[in-house]
């Protein structure tokens, strides 16, 4: 493999990867560079310039719609048709890495500089987009940007979004960054198809030996908050059989989730990462809990039926416990099922490049989920060291960033239709 | 029973209890009448003046040691005869109730305001004390005065604890309220025996329609605080096989102190009050958890099995989830007997009394049981109302309130030894 002239400028993709890292940038108790650029804050802004005055250095096509999300265009021969498109997010959780985002954006990006630097005009335009607050870590619902693109939520409504900490208006924060664009929402001339370069974020790639996962679609998700409400009492002097502890049925229903995720075995992940007890103490029967619970699949029945268990199990240790327990959904999409014609290129283009391909279903949303509602879409997914993200440490190694990229660039390519395309297959060396 | 002519002025009692109670009160969100008298600050201090005030009006004999216990001595006809002594706390917790500790003192005081009304002088002295920092809320650990009083805690290192809230050291404190008096500790003429009247801050009296609990001994306990240190992922992308969740370890730990207290039967109960998890987010699985487990038992050797037991379901729990569990002791008290002659006299006075009473073990700690070490001591308990305490709506019906300072001042003057003793029991009514 390594004969074949390489498509894109590896380093200079893993330059300007470093140069927006370094914009909020986080160094973690073990020298970890991580990120913090939550949405529309001042560090947001100041990646948004960086990789907007990149778009400018190549001339493309820039607009800005009016949820904030960038779109820069490197025209194509035949610029009447509809572009190509992809792209993803620069804003960061509290926590995060320099890869989740960044990487399908400035992959992207490096794709359309790769062609001009080989003189390439593909048939239709290639636009690389980022879209605003897909992680909605400051600003909720999650994939924000891309959703009030496609028309899913409406943009007065989501310009009216408060931040859950500091307070602010998303639309006025959009303002004060300077990146409220004229460009309407939703968007008018939808993309001719989408493809998204993301890494993994999870441990199946590397674990089990594959370079590139071909994204079949996105599982469902359903996010429930419970809240249980029981009965204080003296953790010394309260008879076991007087008790209404609410930490208790938490227990109860947090290993349940576990049970759940073996009983429908295959894709079902469960998770409670968050457990709230009041007063919280030692000595002290807790009066309630909050907590959150976290199911995900890809098949919609199987949710639908994931989700009617917890209801039953906890009505079941709410009688048995006498407590009570409330339920507030807070979040819940449906499974998203990415084109097969566009998995299948995916595919197809990573196979001809000499890599172990992995279908995969993606466990985390994503803004091609969101496009998917108006083009065909698809994802590539390249390994995380270790499995993670949303963290500072994490990363992928230049070799899988290379391949990631090299793939976007062929799939790009051949939807967009240029005469090139076949030059640097792995069949011609 | 209403014939019989009143031992104590239940009016007076319940008039300084609410005198006492306004100082550092705390009201409710429904009205509750609670307090705030946190060990050693200007709320201790301004209570402190109050009842010394009230026992300086009867002209008792007044003691304060090193560690700022105060002790009012009413001189017995043989003054050289170690006293009966009774007594409790007046600090709470920080939203405690009006009867925690208050009671108990503000009893014995009306015992012997009693006594000087009716000009009955018994053989021996009797002595109300109050202890410092019986509720360990400010600085631990809890029943500090008395264990220092009894040389279960040296004085010099009892004076540098540091106020886990506020950072204060506990030497500057008693000094900065003036209760840091010239009495040595440990004390050198120990009591002839002490009872204590306490709140039984549980449900068992009340919901099985007992009026005076007759404590037995207290439970021991144990408290264990577990770290369990798992791995962090995305909730999404991490199938089940490869997590290693300490949120789902507590919850297997939290419910096997349930099934524990359900295979030892009787006394024993366990409780798991705090959870903390890091991060504590929806869709993270968690990368940490501090819990702490509450076991306890009135028998040392069921105690100590289930500790064992304990350690061992984190030791299976931790294997098969490969996560690591470390222990920390965070307090240990074996459980303590009360002198047997002692608990027959409570029963017998109050049976004698006319109430029905029940054996049981204080499932919470006590000065009483610091006192025991040191000679025959028992306690008297009286019904919360809900089984409430350590609550704003802590609270005892007024009646049950007059029970129980009746068969304290039973209990004493028949310790104490008067001839005018018998005067007022039912047989003679």
């Amino acid at each position: 493999m390594s004969a074949r002239p390489a498509r894109i400028n590896l380093e200079r993709l893993l330059s300007r990867l470093e140069m927006l890292g370094e914009i909020g940038q986080v160094i973690g108790p073990n020298g970890e560079r991580g990120c913090a650029r939550l949405a529309l804050t001042d560090a947001d802004r100041e990646g948004r310039d960086l990789v907007v005055a990149w778009m400018r250095e190549l001339d493309l096509d820039l607009h800005i719609d009016a949820i904030g999300n960038v779109f820069a265009t490197y025209l194509g021969l035949e610029p009447d048709l509809a572009p190509v498109m992809t792209g993803s997010h620069i804003d960061t959780v509290r926590t995060g890495g320099r890869f989740d985002g960044n990487l399908g954006v400035l992959a992207g990006l490096e794709v359309i500089h790769s062609l001009q630097d080989a003189q390439i005009r593909p048939q239709r335009s290639v636009t690389v987009a980022f879209f605003t607050d897909e992680e909605g870590a400051r600003f909720a619902p999650d994939m924000l940007g891309s959703l009030v693109y496609v028309g899913g939520l409406g943009l007065e409504e989501a310009l009216e979004i408060i931040a859950a900490d500091d307070g602010a208006r998303l639309g006025d924060e959009l303002q004060r960054i300077g990146y409220a664009g004229p460009v309407p929402c939703p968007g008018v001339q939808f993309p001719e198809s989408f493809v998204e370069l993301h890494i993994e974020q999870g441990p199946i790639l590397e674990d089990e030996g594959f370079g590139i996962g071909v994204v079949e679609g996105v599982q469902g998700i359903s996010w429930t908050e419970l809240t249980i409400s029981g009965q204080s009492a003296h953790a010394g002097t309260t008879p076991m059989r007087l008790r209404h502890d609410p930490v208790y049925a938490a227990a109860v229903i947090t290993t349940f989730v576990r049970d759940l995720t073996r009983h429908h075995g295959g894709d079902q992940v469960g998770t409670v990462g968050r457990i709230d007890i009041h007063p919280n103490l030692v000595n002290v029967i807790g009066s309630s809990v909050t907590m959150t619970v976290d199911l995900r699949h890809t098949d919609e029945r199987v949710l639908l039926d994931a989700e009617q268990r917890l209801e039953q199990i906890c009505a079941e240790v709410a009688a048995e416990e006498g407590v009570e327990i409330s339920h507030r959904s807070l979040a819940r999409f449906e499974p998203v099922v990415f084109d097969s014609e566009m998995v299948r290129l995916v595919e197809e283009v990573a196979k001809d490049l000499g890599h172990r391909t992995r279908r995969m279903p993606s466990g985390a949303g994503h803004d091609a989920q969101m496009l998917a509602r108006v083009c065909p879409s698809a994802m590539i997914f390249v390994p995380s060291i270790n499995g993670l993200s949303h963290n500072l440490a994490e990363d992928t190694h230049p070799s899988d960033i290379a391949a990631g990229a090299e793939v976007l660039y062929e799939v790009l390519t051949r939807r967009a239709g240029t005469p090139l395309t076949a030059s640097g297959v792995p069949e011609q060396e």
